[in-house]
C-alpha cells in the first residue's frame, strides 16, 4: 500500500507522520523543501492548542518545550460600562511556535525517519496521474486548482469574509507572565489577539488583528508595511495605545516594530467548506483535510485543529480499513472528520457574528464573574465541539448559565421577543 | 436531571445501568417485575457476541461463566459437490444466556442498586406526559404503538420478511466441545443455527431455524407446538436427519423435544430502519435504540449488539453533552448510532440474500481453507462494520482475498460480467 500526501503543512505532515509510524509507505508532495520553507513568508500566525500538542507528542514531534497555560480574555466597547477582564486557564499548554519552524522541523523529521518527498507544486491536472501511482492520495493544501475539484457545500460556507486579517511578528512587547494569549475583543470593531510567539531568534510577540469590515480599524489594511514600515508601526502602536492601555503598558516604544518585511501577512478569508471527497475521471477517490475541506477565519484558531484530526482520522481508518478506498470509505472518513470541523467551523462563524449573539454576551459576562465557566471556554478552543455544545443555540446557553447559578439577561430578552414574534 | 427509559430488555436495562454507574437519575419503565419475566414466554435466543458481553462486564452484571469459543461453520447445497466445515475462534467468548434469566437479573441488579421502576405498558398517548417529568425519555421497545412516532426510512428497509424463523430450547442435544455456535448453511433453503443454551435448569439446546420462503423447510412453519407436541418434535428431529447428520450423531432420541410449551417463538421479521428520534407535540425529542430504531432479521445475531451500543452511545452522549436534549444532541446520537446500525443492518440484510452474493460465496469458499479468515469472519460477528467493510462492495471482498492469496472466482465473473454489460 502507498499513499500520496500533498501539502506539507501540519495536516500533510501529521498524516505522513502518522502512517510512518504505523508502518505504511508514503510520499509527500512538497512546494519548498526545509530550507525553502524557514526562509519564506510568514505563511499565518496558527495556535497550537493542545488537542494539536497531544497529536504532535503522540507523533514524537514535540520538540518545543514551554507554551501558554491560559487565555487573558479582555472585552470591551458594545455599550459595556468598562471592559470585562479574565483569565482562562487551560488543562494543558498551548504552543505558538512559527509555522516555518515547525513544517520545517517536521518535513525534517519524516525525511529522517525515511520518509518520501517529492518537491514541486501540484495542479489538478497531476491527480489522475498520481491516482494511478498510489493506492490513495490525500490532498492537504488549499492552494490553486486543487480547490475546485472538491464542489463547495453552501449549507455551511459564507459568501464574504466576516474580517479583514492583518497578523504579524512584532518586536518590543514583554509578553505577560504567565505565559498566555491575550484575546482582546473590541466588541462592533474587531477582536486583537496578542501572542507570545517562537520564531527563529527567540521568543517575540504576535500581533493579530481581525478588522470588522466597515469599522475604524480597517484603516490599517490600507497600510502596507512594504510601503512605509515606520508608518505602518505607528498605525499599529496607535490602535494599542487607542484601545489596549493594558497591552500598550508592556511594549518598549524605541524597540516596537515589525521583526522583518516577511513576517507579516493581511488578506481576508471566505469561510468556506467543501467536500471531503471527490472521484476523479478514472473512478479513483481524493480526500480532502484541512484547509481544502474546510477553511475558516482564523479567528478561534481552529485550523491547525481540523486539519491534524482530520490527517488522524484519515490515517487511523487507511490502518482500520485500507481494503479498498472507494466512496464508502470516503464517507466514512468525511462524516468522521466532520463531527470534530462541523463543531468547529460552526462556533468559529457564530463567534465572528456582529454584534455578538445574545448568549455570547451573556456567556462572556458570565465567564468574567465564573472561573469554572471561563476556565472551560478557554480550555474548549482546543475542543470546540464543547464550546458549541455550550453555543449553538441559546437554550443550551441559557440551561448551562442557569446551572452554574448564573443570570441570562440577553438570552432570556431575544426567547421573549422570539416567543412574542411565533 | 431525570432520563426515563421505556423497556427492560438488554438496550433499556443497559441504558439504565450505565446512568445508574454514573450517578444520573433514571426511571425505567418495565411491562413486567422479575419474576413475570422469568415466567413469560421465550421472547427470543439472542446471542450475545462478546461485543455485549463486554458491556455487561462494564456495568458489572457479567453473571455468567463460560460462554462459546467459536463459530462452527457447516456450508451445504447450492451446488457444493460436499459441505464446507471449517471453525471460527473468536478473540473472546459469546454467551447465550436465556433473555429471561438475562433480563430479570439485570432489573434486580438495577434495583438493588437503588434504580426506580415504574411497572405497566407505555403507549404512544403515554409519551407527552412522560416527557414533561423527565429531562430525556429514551424508548428501547419495539412494541405496539410505540413505533408509529418513528418514521421508516425507506432506503434501509426492506418491504417484506427474508425468512420465517423458528426458534426454541430442546433437550437431548450433547452441545460440542469446546463449546461453540452451529451455524449451517443450507443454501438456498435455510440456516440452522445450534447454540448452547443456558437457561433456569441448566444449559440445553437452542435450535434456530430459518426458513427461506417457499423452500422445502416451509412445512415446519405450519407445525405449531401446541396443537401437536410429538409431531412437532418429530419434524424438527426429520428435518435434522435429512441434512445435518453431524448434529443428529450427538442426539439422544428418547430425550430430543422441546424444553417447554412456553420455549418456542415461531414468527418472521420485515428489516425495518426508523429514525432514532422524534419530536412530541409539546416540542420535546424522544429517543429511539434498539429494535425500535432498527428491527433486522436475527440471522447474523445483531439484535442485542445494537441496543447496548444504542445505550452506550446515548449514555455517553448525556454524560458528554447534558445541557439541552434538543435536535442537536438526538442528530448525534443517531449518527454515532448509525456507524454500528447501519453497518449490522447492512451486512445482515446482505446475508440474507438468496441466492448469495458473490462475495459471499468465494469469502466461504476461502474461509473454508484459510484460518486466519475463518476466524475473523466468526469473529467479526461481534463487530459487524469489519464484517461489511469486507463485503459492502466485490472489490473490497476480491481485495481482501488477492491480499490472503486467494482466488475469487465467483467475484471475478460478476465484474466480468458487470464490465461486460457496461
Amino acid at each position: 500500500m502507498k499513499i500520496g500526501v500533498i501539502g506539507a503543512g501540519a495536516g500533510g505532515l501529521h498524516l505522513g507522520l502518522f502512517l510512518q509510524k504505523h508502518g505504511v509507505e508514503t510520499m509527500l508532495f512538497s512546494e519548498r523543501t526545509p530550507d525553502e520553507i524557514r526562509s519564506s513568508r510568514l505563511p499565518n500566525t496558527a495556535i497550537h492548542w493542545h488537542n494539536v500538542v497531544s497529536h504532535d507528542r503522540e507523533l514524537g514531534v514535540d520538540h518545543w518545550e514551554g507554551g501558554q497555560v491560559c487565555n487573558y480574555f479582555w472585552v470591551g466597547g458594545g455599550g459595556l460600562p468598562e471592559p470585562l477582564v479574565f483569565q482562562g486557564n487551560f488543562k494543558a499548554k498551548s504552543q505558538i511556535v512559527d509555522n516555518r519552524m515547525y513544517c520545517a522541523t517536521l518535513l525534517e523529521d519524516y525525511i529522517k525517519r525515511g520518509g518520501a518527498v517529492s518537491y514541486g507544486h501540484i495542479q489538478a491536472d497531476d491527480l489522475t496521474g498520481l491516482s494511478e501511482k498510489h493506492d490513495l492520495v490525500v490532498i492537504s493544501s488549499g492552494r490553486g486548482s486543487l480547490t475546485e475539484l472538491f464542489p463547495r457545500v453552501p449549507e455551511y460556507s459564507l459568501t464574504k469574509p466576516q474580517r479583514l486579517l492583518c497578523t504579524g511578528i512584532y518586536r518590543g512587547i514583554t509578553n505577560r507572565e504567565p505565559e498566555g494569549l491575550g484575546i482582546n475583543f473590541l466588541i462592533g470593531t474587531g477582536e486583537f489577539y496578542e501572542m507570545p510567539y517562537l520564531t527563529f531568534d527567540g521568543k517575540h510577540t504576535a500581533l493579530f488583528i481581525f478588522i470588522v469590515p466597515g469599522g475604524s480599524w480597517e484603516v490599517l489594511m490600507g497600510n502596507r508595511y512594504d510601503d512605509d514600515p515606520k508608518k505602518f508601526n505607528a498605525t499599529v502602536l496607535g490602535l494599542i495605545t487607542e484601545h489596549f492601555p493594558h497591552i500598550r503598558e508592556r511594549i518598549r516604544e524605541t524597540e516596537f516594530g515589525l521583526r522583518s518585511n516577511l513576517d507579516i501577512l493581511q488578506g481576508s478569508i471566505t469561510p468556506t467548506v467543501r467536500r471531503a471527497y471527490a472521484q476523479l475521471p478514472n473512478g479513483k477517490y481524493v480526500i480532502a483535510i484541512g484547509d481544502l475541506h474546510a477553511v475558516n477565519d482564523p479567528l478561534t484558531g481552529q485550523g491547525v485543529g481540523c486539519a491534524t484530526n482530520g490527517a488522524f482520522v484519515v490515517g487511523q481508518a487507511i490502518l482500520d480499513d485500507g481494503l479498498a478506498f472507494d466512496e464508502r470509505f470516503c464517507k466514512r472518513v468525511e462524516e468522521q472528520m466532520w463531527s470534530w470541523t462541523g463543531d468547529a467551523t460552526a462556533w468559529n462563524n457564530y463567534m465572528l457574528q456582529v454584534p455578538p449573539a445574545p448568549n455570547t454576551v451573556d456567556l462572556i459576562l458570565a465567564a468574567a464573574k465564573n472561573q469554572t465557566l471561563a476556565d472551560a471556554f478557554a480550555d474548549n478552543f482546543a475542543a470546540p465541539t464543547k464550546n458549541w455544545n455550550v453555543m449553538a443555540t441559546l437554550e443550551r446557553s441559557r440551561n448551562l448559565l442557569h446551572m452554574l447559578g448564573m443570570g441570562s439577561p440577553m438570552i432570556d430578552a431575544a426567547l421573549t421577543s422570539k416567543a412574542g414574534t411565533a
